[in-house]
C-alpha cells in the first residue's frame, strides 16, 4: 500500500503535467513525493543505486521496505537490494554485527547508546557509499528515517557526518481512548482501535501506517487507553486484542503501555480493598502482571492516573503515590516493565492548586523504585495555551521525571483551530530553572544532564482517530511532528521543526516556506492572545473546554470556575502567587522566586498567573493593564485574519482538498476568535466599567449574548452532547 | 479527486504489471477500472469518441464530469466534450430541450415520466452516436450513471434500446445519526456530518462522494438525521448547517429531509402543548416550515417517529396519527413537502405486537393528507434476519405509502458480518399480499399497479460514517446497491444485482463472478440459519441486538424480551397468531390467512412465527421439529464456512486490503455463527430436555456459559458501554 501511494505518487507528478496527487493527509510527513530540485534528484539518483542490508530482521526488513518506497517515489528511480556493497552509490544500513562491512569501517559508535544513529559518507572496497550505522536494528531504523527526512527535505547527502541519539530513553505517546472507541478530547473521530475486529483484524493498514508514522520520529512507546482507564482492559478479553496491536507494532520498535485503574482487583475480582499494602492485592497485581507478559513479553508497563479528578488511587487507602507506584513497579520489574505515575493531582480540599502537585509529591522525592517515572504536565494547571512551567522540574532530584505535552488541541480550539504547538513545547523545554544554577533548564534535566536520574522520557496526549488524515485538522500533525522531534532532541527549535514539517508535509518551494512560518510561528501565540493574554488562564466553559465562560462562577468545586482563576473585581485582576497571596512562588528555585514575587520582574505574558493588579498597573508598553488587555484580544483576531491571508496567499502551493479544509476551518476560528475576544472583553467591562481603549471595537453583542451562547455555540463533539437550548 | 483516482488507477493498471490499485473500498461501486476484455475495449473507444451536451445546468455538468472520468477510467482514452455530434462515435447526453440533435431524434420519452431515461444507439447527421435522452436533466445524470454502469459490467454499447423509469417516486436513504455524530445502529465510525465544520467546509470531498454514490442509483432524497430525533435538528444554528448540506447534494438530483420530533414546539419554545389541533402548535409549525424552505427552498419535508419506543406524538395529545401527520402536511404543503409518517409503532399495552401497526393504522385509512406517505417496515416486527410480510401492506388501500428497508446490519451482526441482504429485499417485494388476488406483490403495490395512490416511496436505513469506505464491512455496500437498485425498479432479482455489484466493485472475471454469486446467494440465509430459522424471531440479548439470549424472559415489557417471541417449553415452540393465538393471521387476505391458519400448509421458513408446535412436529424433510431446527443451525456454521473457502479461493483476484479485511471478518462471523448456534441449541435443550441428533456437535460450553458471554463477548460500539464484567 505504502509502495503503490508513492509509486502512483510519482506518476501521477510525472505523467500528467500540471496534476498534483489528491492529498487527504493519510500520509502525513511521508508522503515521498517526486524531488522538485533536479540537480538534488540528480544526485540523490546517483548515490543511491543500491540498498545494502544483510539481515532479515523484521526491524530491518521495515527499514528496507521504506527506504525502498520512500527512495523510488522521490528520485522515480528503483535502488535494489543486496547483501553486500557492490556499485558505487551503495545506501548500506545495519550495526556492526549484521555488516561485515560496517564493522570493518571501525566507526565509533559508542556515543549512541542503544538507540541513536551515524550517517556517513565514506568508500567501501573502493565504492562510494552511504552508510547507515547503529548498535541496533531499531538505531539503524530510526537512521533510515532520518535519512529520508533529509531527501524529503532536499538537503544534500554528499560528504554527511551525522550522528545522533535521543535525549531521553521513553519517548511515549498517550491515547486516551475509552474502549468504547470514545475518544476524550480527540476530535478526530473514533478510536484508531477497532476493537471489535481484533485480533481477528490486525492486518488492518491503519495499524502499520500508525506504527510507521510514530517510528519515523523515534517514538518507542504507545499507551493506548484513557488514563481515566477502565479495569476491562486487563481482563484476557481484551489483552488478547492489545497483544495483536503490540504484535504490529513491535517491529517498529514501538513498546505498548496500558493505562490501569489503580483499584482493579475491586472491580474485576470483589476484593474489598485495594490497599497497596495489602498483600492479597500486591499478589493479584503479579499475578495480572504475569499474564500481560504471557500475552506480550516485551509489554512496556503501566501509566496511572490516581487519586486525580475522582480516579481511585492509594490515598484511598492512606497510602501515598510512593506506596501505590512501587506496588506497581514491584510486580512489573521481573519483566522489565516501568510505571508511569501522573503527576497531575489536586486534593478535594481546597488550596491553590498550582501548588498542589509539588506539595504532594516532593515530600516522597526519593522514596519511588527505580522502574517508576513521575510524569508531569509542562504546566502547574493543565495543558492552558500558556503556563509557566511546573516547579516539580528541577525539584523532584531523586524521582525519575517525564515531561507530558497535549498534542491533541483541548484548550486550542480542538481541531477547528490551527495552532502549531512547537513553539510552546520549546517555551517549557528551554524554561530555565535554575535548580542547579543559570541554564538547568527543563530540556537539560529531562536529558539527565542536571540530576541523575535511571530514566527519563517525554509524553504527548496526541489524537489520531478514524478520521482519514489521522488528526482530523490537518497542522494538528505539526505538533505531533514537534512533539517527536523534541522527544528524541530537545535542543531543536520549534522554527526549525515547523520547517521540516512544512517542507515533508506540504513542498520544498522556498516561497511557501517562507509564508508559512509565519503561520508556524504565530498560530500558537494567536490562540492566547485571543483566550487569555498576560497570564489570564482557563476562562472556559465548563466541561467542554471550547469556548470562553470568564463569567462562571458557580461550580462543584472553586477551581472548576473561571472566577477562581482571574479573580476580576471592579479594583483588578489576577491571581496572587506571592506571599500575600498562596505564595505558590516558593515553589521555585532562585532567583526565580525573587522575580516572580514583583510585577515588574515577571514576565508580562504570565503576569497574571503571580499577581493580581489594577486595571490601571503600567504596562512595559505605556498602556495600561485594561488597555493592554484589550490590545492581546485584538492582537489575537488579528492574527486570525494574517494566518487566512498567508493561507490564501499560499493556494498555487497547496492541493486543492487541504487547500479548501484549512481555509474552512480558518473561517471557523476567526468566528471563534472574535467571539473569544467579544465575549471576555464584555464581561470584564461588566466588571471593571471602564471603556474600550479608541480605536478597539465594540463587541458585536451584549454580555448576555455570550452567556446564552456558552451552551449553544459550541460544536457536536461526542464526548459532549449536542448544546442544548434555541 | 475523482478523476484523478481514476486515473491513477488506470496508470497502476496499465504501466505495472501485476500491481493493482490498492483498494480501500471509498470507491464503493464507481471504480472506473479499466476494461479487461480487450474486444470491448476497443468498441467502447470507437463509440466513445465524442460526449455532446449543450447546456451548463449543473446537473448535467455532473453528468459531464462523471462520463469524462468514468470512461477515461474504463478506456483509458480520453473523452472530449462538444455541444454537437461532429464525429463518429458520439455519446449525446440530455433532453428534447436542451439538444436540438435529440429534440430531432423525435424519441417516445412520454413513458419515462420526469426522472426516467432512454439510451439509444442511433444516426446523427450521418454519425454513429449513443443517446441518453431524458424528460429532465436528472432523468440524463440517471441515465448517464446507468450508462457506465453498462461499461463497468462489460456489456456491448451497440445497438443498445434501453428505456427506464423508476418504479417509485421516492426513493430516499435514512441516516439514523444524532447531532454528536454518533449513528444510532450504524457500526461504520461518526455520522458523516461533520456538524462542527459546517456550514463553512462544505467542500469536505465526502460530501460530493455521497451524492455520488446515491445519484448512481437513483436515489433522490436523504433524511440526514435519526428519526429518535432531536429537537434541535429545527434551530436555526443546525439549519445553516443542513442547508449547506442541501447544496453540495441538489445538482444530483437529491432532496434533503430532517427527522423531527413531534413535541418540538415544547421542546424549543416552552409550549405547554404540542396539539396537533392546537392553533398555536399549527403556527408554530408554519413558521417554522417558512424558515425551514428560507435555508433550503428545495426541502423534502418531514420524516417522523411518533408515538413509537417513548418518542412523542398526537396519542399524546389524545390525537391519532392522522391528525398528527396532516398537521404537518399542511405546513408542508404550501412549499411542496412531504410527510413520512412511520407505521412502526406498538403500544404499551401488551398485545401481539405484530398487530398493533395494523390495528392502529387501518381504521386511519383513507383520513390522511395527499402529501403525507405512511412508511412501513418490511415485516411486522422490526427488522428480524426473516419475517412475513406486514399485513399493511394489501390493506392500506386509501393512504399513500413507502416500504421501509434495513441496510445497516442491526440484526445481522453490525459490520462484522457479511450479509448481503439483496434477497432480503426482493422477499419483501414479492410477497404477494393477493390484495387484489393473485400477483399483488409488494412490488406492484409500491409501484402504483394494485392501488391508485398519489404518490410511493421506499426508503432504506443505510450506514455510512466516517469509516474510511463508508460502511464498516465491504460487503454492507452491496445491501446499499441493492437497495438502490430495487427502489428504482422493483422487478430485478437479487441475483442480478448481486452480479451487477460485484462486477463493478471488484471486477468481471467470470470465475470470480460464479464463485462470489454463490457468497452473495447463502449470506442472508446463513445469517438466519445460524440465528433464529424456522420462524423463530428476536432470540437477541437486549439492546445490542449482537449476541443470543434466548434464555432472556424479563424486561420492561414482555415484548423485549426473547421468551415472548419463542414461547418455548417442554412441550413446544413458537408463537401461535391462529385463531386459538393472537389471530394476527386474520390481518392477511385471503388465501394467506387460511394456509397460516395450519401449520401444514404454512411455509417452512416463516413455521414459528404463526405456530406453537410441539418438538417432535414432523417437517417437510421427515424430521422432528426439533431435529430440523438444530439442522438448521448446524447449516447455518457450515454456510459460514463455505463463505470462508469461498473467499479463500478468490484470493487472487482481490485485493490485499480488501482480501484481508474481509477474511478476518469471516473468523469473526465463524466464532460468532457458532456461538450463537452453540447457546440456541444449549438453551433449547435445557427446555425440552431432548438429545442431540446423531451426529450433531455438542456445543462447546454449558449454557451457563453462554449466559455470561450475553455481556460479555460482544463488541465494543460507541452506542453501547463497554460489556461489563471479568
Amino acid at each position: 500500500m505504502l509502495r503503490l501511494l508513492t509509486l502512483l505518487g510519482l506518476m501521477a507528478s510525472l505523467l500528467i503535467p500540471g496534476v498534483s496527487f489528491a492529498e487527504d493527509g493519510y500520509r502525513m510527513w511521508l508522503r515521498y513525493e517526486p524531488v522538485a530540485d533536479q540537480s538534488l534528484q540528480q544526485q540523490y539518483r546517483k548515490s543511491l543505486q543500491q540498498l545494502v542490508i544483510n539481515t532479515d530482521d523484521a526491524t530491518l526488513a521495515i527499514a528496507k521496505q521504506e527506504l525502498q518506497a520512500g527512495i523510488s517515489g522521490l528520485t522515480g528511480q528503483a535502488i535494489p537490494h543486496s547483501r553486500q556493497v557492490s556499485e558505487h552509490g551503495a545506501l548500506l544500513v545495519g550495526t556492526p554485527q549484521s555488516s561485515q562491512d560496517i564493522a570493518n569501517l571501525k566507526l565509533d559508535l559508542s556515543a549512541l547508546g542503544p538507540e541513536g544513529f551515524r550517517i556517513v559518507s565514506a568508500d567501501i572496497a573502493g565504492k562510494r557509499a552511504t552508510i547507515v550505522a547503529a548498535n541496533s536494528n531499531k538505531g539503524a531504523l530510526y537512521g533510515s528515517f532520518h535519512f529520508l527526512r533529509l531527501l524529503q527535505t532536499e538537503q544534500s547527502i554528499n560528504s554527511l557526518e551525522i550522528s545522533s541519539a535521543p535525549s531521553v530513553q521513553h519517548r511515549v505517546v498517550n491515547h486516551w481512548d475509552n474502549l468504547n472507541r470514545l475518544v476524550e478530547r480527540g476530535y478526530a473521530g473514533l478510536s484508531l482501535w477497532d476493537w471489535g475486529t481484533l485480533p481477528a483484524y490486525k492486518d488492518n493498514p491503519r495499524y502499520r501506517d500508525y506504527a510507521r508514522i510514530n517510528a519515523s520520529l523515534g517514538i518507542n512507546g504507545t499507551v493506548i487507553n484513557n488514563v481515566n482507564a477502565d479495569a476491562r482492559i486487563l481482563t484476557d478479553q481484551f489483552l488478547e486484542k492489545a497483544a495483536a496491536l503490540a504484535d504490529v507494532f513491535r517491529p517498529y520498535g514501538i513498546k505498548l503501555y496500558l493505562s490501569v485503574k489503580f483499584n482493579s482487583p475491586m472491580l474485576l475480582d470483589g476484593f474489598e480493598t485495594a490497599d497497596p499494602l495489602d498483600a492479597d492485592v500486591q499478589k493479584w497485581w503479579q499475578a495480572r502482571v504475569k499474564k500481560v507478559y504471557e500475552y506480550i513479553p516485551d509489554f512496556g508497563g503501566f501509566l496511572v492516573k490516581a487519586n486525580s479528578e475522582g480516579q481511585p488511587g492509594p490515598q484511598d487507602f492512606n497510602r501515598n503515590h510512593a506506596d501505590g507506584a512501587n506496588m506497581l513497579a514491584e510486580a512489573l520489574e521481573p519483566f522489565g516493565g516501568i510505571v508511569f505515575w501522573r503527576a497531575f493531582v489536586y486534593a478535594p480540599e481546597q488550596g491553590d492548586r498550582f501548588r498542589e502537585a509539588y506539595d504532594e509529591f516532593m515530600p516522597l522525592d526519593g522514596t519511588f523504585k527505580d522502574n517508576v517515572i513521575v510524569q508531569i504536565k509542562n504546566g502547574p494547571i493543565d495543558f492552558q495555551p500558556r503556563e509557566p512551567f511546573s516547579p516539580l522540574f528541577g525539584s523532584l532530584e531523586k524521582t525519575n521525571i517525564a515531561l507530558e505535552l497535549q498534542v491533541t488541541q483541548e484548550y486550542f480550539g480542538f481541531s477547528y483551530h490551527l495552532a502549531y504547538q512547537g513553539p510552546l513545547f520549546t517555551e517549557a523545554l528551554n524554561a530555565d530553572t535554575y535548580a542547579k544554577g543559570e541554564g538547568s533548564t527543563v530540556g537539560k534535566i529531562l536529558a539527565g544532564e542536571v540530576f541523575d536520574y535511571k530514566q527519563t522520557g517525554m509524553a504527548a496526549v496526541i489524537n489520531p482517530g478514524n478520521s482519514r488524515n489521522w488528526t482530523s485538522h490537518p497542522f494538528v500533525q505539526s505538533s505531533w511532528y514537534a512533539f517527536g522531534r523534541l522527544a528524541w532532541d530537545v535542543n531543536l527549535t520549534s522554527a526549525a521543526i515547523g520547517e521540516e514539517w512544512l517542507r515533508q508535509t506540504f513542498n520544498n518551494d522556498t516561497g511557501f516556506i517562507e509564508s508559512m512560518q509565519e503561520i508556524m510561528a504565530i498560530s500558537r501565540e494567536a490562540g492566547v492572545n485571543y483566550r487569555m493574554p498576560l497570564g489570564l488562564t482557563h476562562l472556559y466553559a465548563q466541561g467542554h473546554h471550547y469556548g470562553p465562560a470568564p463569567w462562571h462562577d458557580k461550580s462543584g468545586r472553586a477551581d472548576w470556575t473561571a472566577y477562581y482563576y482571574h479573580q476580576a473585581t471592579k479594583d483588578g485582576v489576577g491571581f496572587d502567587r506571592t506571599a500575600s497571596g498562596s505564595n505558590a512562588i516558593e515553589q521555585y528555585h532562585s532567583p526565580l522566586d525573587q522575580m516572580y514575587a514583583k510585577p515588574e520582574s515577571t514576565p508580562e505574558d504570565i503576569l497574571l498567573w503571580f499577581h493580581h493588579l489594577g486595571w490601571d498597573y503600567k504596562m512595559g508598553s505605556g498602556r495600561t493593564l485594561w488597555h493592554e488587555l484589550v490590545y492581546k484580544y485584538d492582537t489575537g483576531v488579528a492574527q486570525v485574519e494574517k494566518m487566512q491571508a498567508t493561507w490564501e496567499s499560499v493556494k498555487d502551493f497547496v492541493d486543492t482538498e487541504r487547500y479548501q479544509r484549512v481555509k474552512a476551518l480558518l473561517k471557523v476560528q476567526l468566528r471563534d476568535a472574535k467571539h473569544w475576544r467579544d465575549a471576555c472583553i464584555s464581561y470584564f467591562q461588566s466588571v471593571n466599567g471602564l471603556p474600550l481603549p479608541k480605536g478597539s471595537p465594540k463587541p458585536a453583542h451584549e454580555l448576555d449574548y455570550y452567556k446564552r451562547m456558552e451552551k449553544s455555540l459550541y460544536l457536536p463533539d461526542p464526548w459532549y452532547p449536542v448544546p442544548s437550548g434555541h
